[in-house]
C-alpha cells in the first residue's frame, strides 16, 4: 500500500516533473491533481500541455483535476504552484492539516519553515514544531540555482569555514518554466539577467547553512555575490564559483571533503537519494550539462576544475540538474526524509 | 592609390575575417595572400573553405596563394597564422623589413613588442624603436577575450585605479576557429574549459594597462582571476566582471567614465574606429550577443547591469565581438593608427 | 520630400521589420504608427518590445502610437496586423481612401485583390480597378513560405509549363512571430506541423501564377503538395522542391531560365529590388540559411542542387529570407512598384 | 554464461554506441575491442574520446585495444568500422570464421549478404548459406535514414503494394559521426546535402523489401526519390514521406496496418526488440525528435500526420533514432535474431 499524495499546480512545468518523477515511486502514489479554475473538472490528459519526454503516466492521465482547495484525499501535497498564488494556498493547506512540500519561494524565509536540502540541514526539520498549523506543516526546498551551490559548499563550510563566495551562473531554459524563454530570444544568444535570481542565490544558502539554535536558525554569515545568465541549454545549471575559506586547506583536502560527503538520505537509503551527493571530475573539461546532468538519477552535484585563485582561495565549476535535484526531485527527497523520520502522521 | 597589404594564414578563420573586413577598406588593398605549402600555388577561391557570410571579394578570389616567405609585394602584412608556426614566420617577416600586424599570441609578451589596443595604449607603439628588425616590426593585438575586458577597465583604471578583477566568460564558438568545436559537443551544452584562455586573460591586461617607462613597460599590478566557458553562441563574447577600485566611486561615476571614454582612434577618425569605444545600456537585460555584437561595426564594447557587489565594489556585464574587435578588426585598427602616426615607411 | 507612410500593427514582429527596413528608405518616411488600444497613447519606444538587431530608428521611437483607425496623416499604410483583426481594419482603411499594403492573409483571395510578387505578376495590379474603395485599395503579398517557391517556379512556368509540385519546408522561427515558438519546444527538435501553412502553400501560387483575364484572374492549374516543418533556425526558409514540367527541358535550360529571370522591379530599379531575383549556386551544399538569407538585401531567392528526380522531372533546394523577401520587404517592394507605376494618388 | 563478443572500430562513434548498448545486455558480453594501429595496445579508457552520456562500462574501460586482425577471442564481432577500411577487414574476419554483424555500407549490396531489418526481412538470412566463408559470415544493417523509412513502408508494401515514394529528410548530427559537423556550420543553419545519403535511401529499401527467390533476392521495383538535409538536432531522423500505393486504401487502413505490424523479434521477445515496431500518433504535431526518439528503447519508429496528398496518395511523417534503431541497436537486434534462430555456431 503506497502513500497517496496530491500535486498542487499539476499542469505547470514543475507539476509535470513531479508527476514524471513520482510515476514509479516505491512509496508514493499520486491520487489527486489540483490546478487553476480553468483546468478544474477536466481529465488531466485533456487539460495539460504535457511536454515531458516520457508519456503521461496512465494512472494520472485519467484523474480529474480539482481546484486548489484543501479537500484532497491525501495527507501529503507537493506544490509546484506559481509564486503569485502559492503563498496563500500553501498556508490554507497547512492549516487544514496537510503536509505541504513546496517548491515555491513564498514561505522559504518564514522563520518556522525549513528551507531544506536533506543532505545539508535535515536537523532544520525541527522548525516544524514551531509552526502553528496543527497536524499540517510547510517544508520548502531552495531555488534551482541555490541547491547545487549549497551542496558543494556544505562540506567546505563544515571542514574549513567559508568566508566569501562569488558565483556566476550559466542556467538552463527549463528553469524558466513553460513556455518560458522565446526561441527568438535565446538561440545564438545569452540573456544576462534572470529576474529575482541573484537575490535568492545570495540569501538562501545562508539560511540553509545556518545553525539550529533552539527554535530558530542562526544564519550563516558570509557574503555571496551572484551573477546569473540564461543560456541556450535545455537542462542543467552550470555555475562558476570562487571561494575564500576561513582555514587554509589544500586542493586535495577540498576534493576529499567533497568525495567523502554523505548525508542522512544516503544513510537512510532513501529512494531518490543519489548514492553519492557530490562527484568530483579530474578531467579539465568536466562537468558539462549534457554529460553529467542526469548523473545518479539527476540528483547528484558534479564538480570539476578545482584550482587556486589569485583573488579568492579556490575556484571551481559545479553542475546540477535544475528540474530534478533543483526542484521536483529535491522536494520529493524532502518528503522521503520526513516519512522516514516519521514526521508525518500517516 | 591604396596601400597594398598581404595576409599570412589567409585561408584560416582569422585570415578570412581579415579579407572580409578589408574588402572595402578605404586605405588598404589586399594584393597578396599566403598560407601553408598545401595551399600554395592554388587560386584563393579554390584553396579556401570560405565560411564567412559575405562572398569572397572578387579581387582576392583570383589571387594565387603564396607560401609564407618574406617575398610578398607589400610592406604591411596581417598575420592570422596559427600559434604553432606564427612565432618564427613573423620574426622572419619583420627581419625582412615587413610591418607585421599579428593576431597570434607568440610575440605578445616580447618586451619590445606592443600589445596594442589603440584606444588604450597607443603610446606603447614607442616600443617598436627597441625592436632589432631595421625597417620591419611586429605589433600584436590581445586575445579576443582580453580586448573587451581591457577596454572596459581602462577608464576605471585611469579614474579610480583598479585593485582586483574577477571575470567569468561565456565565449562564442567562432573564437575556436574552424572547424573548431564539434556540434555534438556544444548543442544543448557548455564546455567549462578553453585551453590557455584563462592565463591570457589574467596576464595580458597587465601589460596593456602598464605604463611606458623609457624603453619598457611597467606592468599594471593587480590580480585578475578568470574562468572561461564556451557556449552555443556563434559570435560575441559575454563576460561577467567584478571589480574592486582603489578609490571609492559611485555607479554614476563609473558610467560617466565609460560614456566619456574616447581614444586616439576616435580623434583621428580612423576608418575602423567605433564612434564610441564603449556603450552603456540601462536596460537590465542588456547587453546580449545577438543584439549588440555588431554595434558600431562590431568594434564597440557594450556594458550593462552595473550594480554594487557584496564582495568587490561593483559587478557588471560586458560584450564584444570576438572576431571583429577581438581579432581581425582590432588588428586592422592597429595598422590604421600606425599609418596615421606615420610609423610605417610606405 | 519623402512620402509619408503609416504602419498598422507597428509593435508586432512584422511591424518592427517594416520599421527597420523603412528606416533609411529613399522614398518613404514613417510618420505614424498604429497598434492596439493597449499601446495607443504611448511613445513607440515605451510600448514596443523591440527585438530587431538594429536599434529603433530615432524618428520612430518618439512617435506616439495611435489606434488602428483610418485617421493617420498619410496615404499609404503598411499592415502587419494579426489575421484575427486585419480583415476588418484593412477594409476600413481602404474605404477611407488609404492604399493598404498588407502582409496579412485575410484579403489574399478576394477576387479583386492582387496577391502580388512584383517580379511575377505585376499585371495583376489591374485588379485594383475592380475594388469598390474609391481612392483607396488593398494589395497583399503572399505567405512567407510561398514567395520563395513562387519566384523559383515562375521562370519554369513561363518557359516549360508546370505540371506538378511537391515541396517540403524547413522553416525559420521568425516566421512564427514573437514570442512565437518556445525555446523548450525547438532546441534539439523539429516541429513537423505549422498551423494553416500547408493550405497556403498549396493555393497561393496558383493565384499568383494565374493569368489576368479581363477583370479577373484565371488561376494556374497544377497540383501542389506541401509538408511544412519548423526547425531551430532564426531566419531563412529552406524548401526542398520536386517539379514535373509540361515540356521536357534540360537541367541547363532550367538554370538558364533562373539566371536570366528578371522582372519589372529590376527594370525600374526599385529601391528594394534585388539586382537579380534568383541566384543559382553550383556548389552541392548550397544554399544554406546562414550563408544566403541576406543575399542582395535579403530580397533574392537562392537555388541549388538541381538534379533529375526518379519520380518528378527535377528536384532542387530553394532559400529565401522569410521576414524580408517573405514579408515586410516584399510588401515594401509592392508599394514601390505601385508608386513607380503611378497607381497611388499622392 | 554470456556470449563473448568483440567490437571492431571500438573507439569511433558507432563503436561507442555498441559498447553503451551492450553494457547490460542479457546475452552478450564484450570481451574484446579492436581499433586502428594508433589506438592498439592502449587501455580503452585511455585511447577513446568517449562522448556518450553514460560513463564507459567498467568492464570495457580496462580492456586493452587490439588491432583489427581476426584473432579476437570471440565468435561474434560487431563492426562500426569506417567505410574506408570496413570492406576488407570484415571479409577477413568472415573468412577466419567470425560472424560479422556490420553497420558499414561496404557489403550491403553483396548478393549473398543479407541487408537486414529483422522485423522486415528475416527470411533473407537464408542468403548466408551462399556465403563462401565457411563458419563465418557477414550480415549488414541498412543506413540510418533507410531503416525508419523501410519499417514504415513494410506494412504498406505487404497490404497494398507500393508504387512510388518521395522522401525529404531532416537528419540529426550524430549521424555524421564524431567530430562530424562543425558547430559553426550548423547552429542557426541547415546543410541541404549529405554525401552519399540520397543514393542509399533510393536503393537500400528495394533490396530489403525484395523477395527471397531461391538463393537470391528479387529487388522490389518502385521508384524512390530522396532529398537529405542535416539540421541542428542531436539525435533522431525525421522524414517527410509521400507514397503512392498500388491498391486504394483508406487512411484508417494504413494506420491499422502500422499498428498491427509485428515481426519475428516481437514474437521471439528478443532483448532489444521494441514491444511494437511502429507507433502512430494522432496529435497533429507529432512525432518530434526530442519527444519520441527514445520511444521503446529507441528501437521503435514513430509515425504521424497521415493525410491525403494531391499528388501521391498519402503523405506522413516518420521519426526514428538514428544511432540506436538506425545503427548500433539495429545491428544488435540482427545478432539477437541470429542467435535465437541458432544460425551461429557458438
Amino acid at each position: 500500500m503506497k502513500i497517496p499524495v496530491g500535486i498542487l499546480g499539476a499542469t505547470g512545468s514543475v507539476g509535470q516533473k513531479f508527476i514524471q518523477l513520482l510515476s514509479d515511486h516505491p512509496w508514493f502514489e499520486i491520487n489527486s491533481v489540483a490546478a487553476s479554475e480553468r483546468s478544474a473538472g477536466k481529465k488531466y490528459r485533456d487539460a495539460v500541455n504535457w511536454f515531458m519526454t516520457a508519456p503521461i503516466p496512465e494512472t494520472v492521465a485519467d484523474l480529474t483535476i480539482r481546484t486548489c482547495e484543501p479537500e484532497l484525499p491525501c495527507k501529503i501535497v507537493f506544490s509546484g504552484l506559481d509564486a503569485s498564488v502559492a503563498g496563500d494556498i500553501e498556508t490554507e493547506f497547512a492549516k487544514a492539516g496537510y503536509v505541504v512540500i513546496s517548491n515555491s519561494r513564498n514561505h522559504r524565509f518564514d522563520p518556522d519553515v525549513p528551507l531544506l536540502i536533506p543532505e545539508v540541514n535535515s536537523d532544520h526539520l525541527k522548525l516544524i514544531e514551531q509552526q502553528k498549523y496543527g497536524d499540517g506543516c510547510i517544508v520548502t526546498n531552495p531555488n534551482c540555482s541555490t541547491i547545487g551551490m549549497t551542496l558543494a559548499l556544505k562540506p567546505l563550510h563544515d571542514a574549513f569555514g567559508i568566508a566569501a563566495v562569488n558565483v556566476v551562473t550559466l542556467q538552463a531554459l527549463s528553469g524558466a518554466g513553460y513556455p518560458g524563454v522565446a526561441s527568438l530570444d535565446i538561440i545564438d544568444n545569452v540573456l544576462p539577467f534572470i529576474s529575482n535570481e541573484e537575490p535568492k542565490m545570495e540569501s538562501e544558502p545562508l539560511k540553509i547553512l545556518g545553525s539550529l539554535n533552539g527554535d530558530k536558525i542562526d544564519f550563516a554569515d558570509f557574503p555571496i555575490s551572484a551573477q546569473c545568465n540564461r543560456i541556450p541549454v535545455l537542462d542543467g545549471h552550470l555555475e562558476c564559483l570562487s571561494v575564500t575559506l576561513k582555514q587554509k586547506a589544500s586542493a586535495d583536502q577540498l576534493i576529499s571533503a567533497w568525495k567523502n560527503f554523505s548525508g542522512e538520505p544516503q544513510k537512510m537509503d532513501l529512494p531518490l537519494a543519489p548514492k553519492q551527493p557530490i562527484y568530483y571530475f579530474e578531467q579539465n573539461n568536466l562537468p558539462q550539462p549534457k554529460l553529467q546532468r542526469n548523473l545518479d538519477k539527476g540528483m547528484a552535484v558534479s564538480i570539476g576544475r578545482l584550482r587556486e585563485c589569485p583573488i579568492f582561495d579556490y575556484k571551481f565549476v559545479i553542475l546540477s540538474h535544475n528540474t530534478i535535484r533543483g526542484a521536483a526531485g529535491g522536494a520529493i527527497l524532502n518528503a522521503e526524509i520526513m516519512v522516514k523520520k516519521k514526521l508525518i502522521d500517516l
